[in-house]
C-alpha cells in the first residue's frame, strides 16, 4: 500500500491545450535558473533548521508518545470535538474525511466533530447533542489565544465543570506552544494534557504536528503510514531538477500560469468525496501563504491566485460549464483515485430500456472514473489547462504523500516568487477592529 | 417574521473602496438605458409565459398538494434520501441546511442525505447506515435520464425490492418531467408516485418546484412561508428601477464590477453556517447560467464570473489574507444574520487573565457579528468592493426571499449582457465521451 502518488503535467503543456493557456517549453526557459535560486534558498533555509515542517514526518518519538496517549484513552469516548480554528482545524478535518472512515474496527472509534466556526446555532446544537461524560474536546491554538477557540473553550470549560466537577480536567486535551500563552499557562496550573507544536511550524504547515496527528491517532488512523508518506514526499520534493521534483513542478506551473497568462484561479477537484476537505485545506495553504500584497524586496505586488474547490462528478452539473466556457482564467487539479475499497455493481433491471439497460454490468467507481476522464479530455479539448495527483488509493500513506507534496509546493513558490509564505499580515486589521469593537 | 432581506450596496462605491475597483456614478450611467431594455425583455419574456419560475410562488395548489403527501408520509420514515444532482440536489439541501433544524418538534422529523455523487465508498456506507423499512427514496431527474441519478436508482431500486419485495413502491417518490422520460413511465407502469417538474422551469431555478419544495415539507420546513417570501422578492424585483430592485442592483454591479473593474470573482460568505448551502446553490446559478463561449447574437465572449464560497468567521483564518491583499479581483457579498436564533454566553472563568476575561458576559452572536462588521470594515478600507445580505433572522420567509432574488438577479444578468441563461451547451462533450468511454 505504500504506493505515492503519480502527478501528470502533460495537458498543462500548449501542445495539448493550445492558445491563450497553455505553457511553451520555451515560455519556461527563462526561469529555470530562478527556480534552481528558490531551490538552493529552501535547502540552505532547511539545512539551518528554518523551515522544520521538512523534519515533521521523522519525529519518530512525538508520534510514539501519540499513539500511546491516543491507545490509552480512546475507548473512553464515544465523540471527539476538535475546538480549533484555521489549520488547527483544516489539517485534523481533511485527515479525519479522507481517512477516519476505512480505519478497522472504525464501530469501536469515536465520532469527529470539527466546529470550527463561532456559530451560536451550530455550537448550541453540537453541545446539545453530546454526553459529556463520553467526550473529548480537543482545544488547538498555538498562540494559546485565538479568540473563537478559546470563547469556545470557555462555554465547554464551564458545561464540563458543572456536569463532571474535578474530572472536567479528563475531557480535555490542549495542543499549543510548548512554553508560551494561556492555553500553556492552564495546562500547567490545572494539570491538563497538552502536546506541544514546533514553535516553527505555523498554522497552515502544522498538519503533521500533534494538531494533524493527535486526532488522527484517536480516530484510529495509522500515523505512521501517514508520515512514511509525507517523508517519501520529501525525498522526491528535495531534488533539485524540477522535472523529478513534482512540488516544484506544481509551484512552478501554478505560478507561470499566473504571471504569463493571468490564470488566476487554481481549481482542486477530487472525483472523490473523501477527498473534498483536503481541498479546503489546499485552500488555505495557497492563499494565505502566497496572497500577498508585498513581495520580500517590499515593492506591492498584490499576488495571489484564488484557490477554488469542486466535487467531480457533482460539480460536472453546476461549475463545469463555466471551467468549460468561461474566461481562460482557471487551472483544474484533478485528484483521481485508482481503486476506491468499495465498489457497486449497477444491476439491469430494465432489461428492455436500453437507455437503462445501458449503465448495468458497470461499477459506480468505473462511472466516476470515466466521467473524470471524460471531462478532463473535454477541458483540455476547449484549451484549459489542468493536471491529474492520481492516488492509487486513499490511504494513510497516499495522504501523507499528497499533503506534503503540496506544503513544499507552496514553500518553494513562495521562494521563486519572492514572497514570504509564512506571514498573514491582512488579517491583522480585522482582529484589531473585532477587539475594538467588542470593547464598546 | 414575515420580513425580506436588505441589500447594502454602499462598499461597491468608489467613494467606500476607491481606485482600482470602486465604482463611481459615471461609470454606470452609460448602462442605464440597457438595464431598462433587460428588464422590459424580461417582464415581456415573463408575460409571454416563458419564465415560468417568477410564478412559482403563486402555485398554491401544487403547494397544498405537497404538504399533504408530506403530513401522509412523513411519520413513516425515520429517513429519507434525495437522490438528484446539480439543481436537484442543491436546491433541496440548501432549504434544509438553511431551516431543517429549527422546525417545530424536530426531534420527530426524519434525518435528510444528499448523496449527489457516484462515489462508490460515499454511496456505499450511507446505505450501510440506513434501515431501509425507515428510509423513503425521493428520486429526482427532471429528464428521467441523468445518468449519476438513474445509476443510484437502479443500486436502490435493487436492495428495496430484494428487502421489501412489492412494498418498494411505497419507499419510492420521484420528482419528475410530466410527461415525458423514463421516470415517468416507471411511475405510470409500476405505480410510483411522482410529482411534477413544470417544463419550462431548469434545474438551477427549480427550488420552488417539487424538487425543493417536497424535500422541505417533509423536514417539516413551512413552505408556504418560504414561498411568501419568495413572492414578496418577485414584487420588489420586477420594480424598473434598478435602485429600487436589489435583484437588478445586484445583476448590474456584478456584471460591471467584470466588465469595468475585472472583478473575475465573487465570493458569498455567509456569517452563519446554516447559510453556507444557499452559497453552493448561488455557485451552480451564477456559473452555469452566465459562464458561455457565445452570446445570443453569436459572437464569441467567454463570458463568466467565478463564484466562491467562503465563510465568516472560519475563512478569516484561510481565505481572507488573500481576499484582503491578493489582486482586485473579487467582490465579497456577506450574509449577515442579526438574530441567530439560540446564543451562548462567554463564561467568566478567569478574571484574573485580563486576556480571557475579556471575551467574558459578551455571546457567541455577537462575536461573530462583530467579527464581520470588522472584517468587512477592513476590506473597505483596503479597497476590496463587498455587499451585504441582511436576514432577520434565518427562516422559511426571509431564505425564499433570498433565493428567489439571487433567481432574479441572475435571469436578469443574462438579458442585460445578452447571454442565455438557460442553457449549459458546455457540458454536453464530457456527456457524450461518458458514454462512449463506457461502452467500450
Amino acid at each position: 500500500m505504500d504506493a505515492t502518488i503519480s502527478w501528470d503535467f502533460s495537458n498543462l503543456e500548449w501542445s495539448a491545450v493550445g492558445d491563450p493557456a497553455g505553457l511553451k517549453a520555451e515560455d519556461l526557459e527563462p526561469f529555470w535558473e530562478r527556480a534552481q535560486t528558490a531551490h538552493n534558498d529552501l535547502m540552505q533555509r532547511r539545512d539551518t533548521g528554518k523551515l522544520p515542517f521538512y523534519e515533521l514526518p521523522q519525529q519518530q518519538q512525538d508520534i510514539d508518545e501519540i499513539v500511546k496517549y491516543a491507545q490509552s484513552v480512546h475507548s473512553k469516548f464515544t465523540d471527539i470535538v476538535v475546538l480549533g480554528i484555521g489549520g488547527s482545524s483544516l489539517g485534523p478535518a481533511a485527515l479525519y474525511s479522507a481517512l477516519g472512515r476505512q480505519v478497522e474496527n472504525v464501530h469501536e472509534m469515536p465520532r469527529f466533530h470539527f466546529p470550527d466556526n463561532v456559530d451560536p446555532f451550530e455550537f448550541d446544537d453540537l453541545l446539545n447533542h453530546l454526553e459529556l461524560e463520553k467526550t473529548l474536546f480537543n482545544v488547538v491554538t498555538k498562540s494559546g489565544g485565538t479568540p473563537e477557540t478559546i470563547t469556545q473553550y470557555l462555554i465547554v470549560r464551564e458545561r464540563l465543570e458543572h456536569k463532571l466537577k474535578d474530572h472536567y480536567k479528563d475531557h480535555l486535551v490542549f495542543t499549543t506552544d510548548p512554553e508560551k500563552g494561556h492555553l500553556r499557562r492552564i495546562s500547567r496550573e490545572e494539570r491538563i494534557r497538552a502536546f506541544s507544536i514546533n514553535p516553527g511550524v505555523g498554522g497552515r504547515f502544522s498538519v503533521l504536528t500533534p494538531v494533524g496527528l493527535l486526532p488522527a491517532a484517536l480516530a484510529g488512523i495509522d500515523i505512521n503510514a501517514l508520515c512514511r508518506g509525507a517523508a517519501a514526499a520529501v525525498s522526491t520534493c528535495t531534488l533539485a531538477s524540477v522535472d523529478e521534483n513534482p512540488a516544484y513542478g506544481i509551484g512552478l506551473s501554478l505560478c507561470l500560469l499566473r504571471d504569463l497568462k493571468s490564470v488566476g484561479t487554481v481549481v482542486m477537484m477530487p472525483y472523490c468525496n473523501r477527498l473534498l476537505s483536503c481541498a479546503d485545506w489546499f485552500r488555505q495553504l495557497w492563499a494565505e501563504s502566497l496572497g500577498k500584497k508585498v513581495n520580500l524586496k517590499g515593492e506591492t505586488v498584490h499576488w495571489g491566485q484564488t484557490p477554488e474547490k469542486a466535487l467531480g462528478a457533482t460539480d460536472q452539473h453546476s461549475l463545469v460549464q463555466l471551467y468549460m466556457e468561461g474566461p481562460f482564467d482557471k487551472v483544474i487539479c484533478f485528484l483521481e483515485v485508482e481503486d476506491h475499497d468499495v465498489d457497486l455493481v449497477i444491476p439491469r433491471i430494465y432489461p428492455d430500456n436500453a437507455d437503462l439497460d445501458f449503465w448495468g454490468g458497470h461499477t459506480l467507481g468505473n462511472l466516476l472514473n470515466t466521467e473524470k476522464q471524460a471531462t478532463e479530455a473535454a477541458l483540455t479539448e476547449n484549451g484549459r489547462p489542468n493536471l491529474t495527483a492520481k492516488f492509487p488509493s486513499v490511504n494513510a500513506f497516499s495522504v501523507g504523500n499528497f499533503l506534503m507534496t503540496l506544503q513544499i509546493a507552496t514553500i518553494f513558490a513562495g521562494s521563486f516568487l519572492g514572497i514570504d509564505p509564512l506571514d498573514q499580515p491582512g488579517v491583522e486589521m480585522g482582529k484589531i477592529l473585532t477587539k475594538k469593537r467588542m470593547t464598546r
